[in-house]
């Protein structure tokens, strides 16, 4: 699929299609494993006709949220243009093909800012409307649409979910003292964004020492969500308490473990008969790596395939450090608080190092004051996109 | 002096004043230990006639410097009005009075952004004006005029310098590898940009470990300057090399010591006879504190009496532990590298804590990226500043 040259869109164009974008960006936390997307109409007379996002999977898509809320409003939609954050779908899913209904409604364009990489859509809903006569362009704001999708895109393309390392921490690097309190060295703020971000993420990651030292419920509390990310639990020997506040719904949870199958029985028995936990609980079957720990990139991988989109870490200097040397964090969340602690945790075991050649560089890539804290987005130097580049 | 209503202030007044504090930062690193000023002249008609700032100790001051600069283009001040980033001086030091020098002139106005709080001046150079005849107004942009100034007003005021600590550092708190190797966590700009901040400040104080480990220069290399800061370094027993690099001219060094007299001499009478260094070395006798290492706030107490207004602190974790422990950090000023080293020195000696609140509680002041780098600018989070609204 050929992108349509930046300069062939009309100022109108960028301004509807930041509109979709910003329908898009209703749906996180509500369409997983599907995308976010969002529809803008525009009449022939550059009027907006309606508007619409993605609902949760099984639901109806941008498109045709869109078409609904023009048609309520009783436009015509013969002739008008439809931006849309990702290409229309052109296969039967749980729902019919979103390019029939472009065609059926008689719409004169449509501007898609990303073909869908999606074996089953990959410029075939595009091709669909080319032939039924619409004029289909594509490429327009596709970074933006893009980063929007990062983890759906990362799980098609390259089977692996988008992982956000999320560490909250002082300025001289300690997120706990050395008895382990860390309550609270970021504010208020910054744990209800941290929260929004635990909301984008398909599942949550941490490890079987976070959960025996501070029994996280890893669940969305401090803002409101339609959906709860699966907690998943990396946990070799199955140590997880079967009271452990992170096996309490909604949501499933994933407990990777090396324990045998016997183990694995017995611990499923022991679990209390509360409803709302006993049958959510997954255990994952992980491979031993080198060292004897359950390996990570086979772990990813089954969460791809389970459809995790963005994988959120909230882990203990372990995990952290295991997933940081490995290559496998794509993003760092990183809250700072001002304020210094001298000896205690630190983010992530790592080295030591001999040479700063050996440490792990990283880019910003963006700073934001969240009440009193920074939040600092950065990635690693040498991240390779180039699986992203559809 | 009270302050003249921010409402009375025209924007012409602002702006002229805005120009002044942009000639006052021209005269960074030129003026210690004299503040910084700058003067804008404007006619009666609203035309710039002259703009000058202060120049080194015993030079002309900022109002001089505006008035030659406006009868060299041949204009009349009289009936001008000046805008000036301190109270004109009414006193006879190494200058004549500036306030006569504004009488004479005709000056029918003067604004000043703030009185000046040395006790020589402290609001009579604004009296003398008025007694002749002149419009004065103070208040005008004090905030900035204070910013610009803060190390003169904290000798003046508290007689002591403003002290910035300044780290370089990894997002995990790191300022070197565990073996020392600490060139270069930050890039190129950042490190110019530390040699600006050397450059604002007096004088530059480090620890002996640093001066043993690493033998720095401690001078302003990265950018221009007209001068450069006194070296300063906490050394108890007097192990600063005969040849560290810190002896090297131009400008002074004080070696803060609790060496008996006979070992003093023993090491003065060690020193080479370099032309550049011997002459420009002085021995301060330290007080000890209670655990026998040289009290920190007498030091700070002698280096204000001999003049220096911002103290620009770079030193290992001892050293800046001890400072920040003592509640005598006024200003963090911390790059912060966006990379991850695993163990390694931290930034600060401090603790352990064993509650949050022990912690130390910053401010963030403001964040810029510089380079690949971010720069953090901190204050402790129960900063006093009530000494400063004069």
């Amino acid at each position: 699929m050929t992108h349509t040259p930046a300069s062939s869109f009309s100022p109108a164009d960028q301004a509807a299609m930041a509109l979709a974008i910003a329908q898009a960006e209703q749906a996180i936390g509500l369409t997983d494993p599907n995308p976010r997307v969002g529809c803008v109409l525009v009449g022939r007379d550059g009027q907006l006709l309606g508007q619409g996002h993605t609902q949760q999977a099984g639901g109806p898509h941008a498109e045709v949220m869109a078409m609904r809320q023009a048609r309520a409003a009783g436009h015509d939609l013969r002739g008008a243009t439809a931006y849309v954050t990702l290409e229309p779908c052109a296969h039967h899913g749980r729902t019919p093909p979103c390019a029939d209904a472009l065609v059926e409604a008689g719409l004169g364009r449509v501007v898609a800012a990303l073909v869908d990489p999606f074996a089953q859509v990959a410029g075939q809903g595009l091709a669909r409307l080319a032939r039924a006569g619409i004029v289909t362009s594509v490429g327009l704001m596709a970074d933006e649409a893009r980063a929007q999708n990062i983890g759906f895109l990362s799980r098609v393309l390259r089977q692996r979910p988008w992982v956000r390392l999320k560490v909250a921490g002082s300025l001289d690097g300690r997120t706990a003292l050395p008895n382990g309190v860390s309550q609270w060295i970021t504010g208020p703020a910054a744990r209800a964004d941290g929260h929004a971000w635990r909301r984008r993420a398909s599942a949550v990651l941490t490890g079987i020492g976070t959960v025996l030292a501070d029994d996280p419920g890893l669940d969305v509390r401090l803002v409101p969500t339609p959906r709860q990310p699966w907690r998943v639990v990396l946990d070799s020997r199955l140590r997880t308490p079967v009271g452990a506040r992170l096996l309490d719904g909604p949501g499933e949870t994933l407990i990777c473990t090396l324990a045998s199958p016997a183990e694995q029985d017995r611990w499923r028995q022991s679990l209390p008969h509360r409803p709302e936990a006993a049958g959510r609980v997954t255990l994952l079957e992980a491979t031993p790596d080198a060292r004897g720990r359950p390996a990570l990139p086979p772990l990813l991988q089954e969460l791809a395939r389970r459809g995790v989109n963005e994988l959120h870490v909230e882990a203990g200097a372990e995990l952290a450090g295991a997933l940081i040397e490995a290559g496998l964090v794509d993003e760092y969340l990183f809250y700072l608080a001002p304020s210094l602690l001298g000896p205690g945790r630190p983010l992530a075991a790592l080295g030591p190092y001999e040479r700063l050649e050996q440490a792990r560089l990283l880019r910003w890539q963006s700073v934001s004051p969240v009440g009193d804290d920074l939040r600092l987005i950065a990635r690693p130097a040498d991240q390779d996109l180039s699986w992203l580049a559809s």
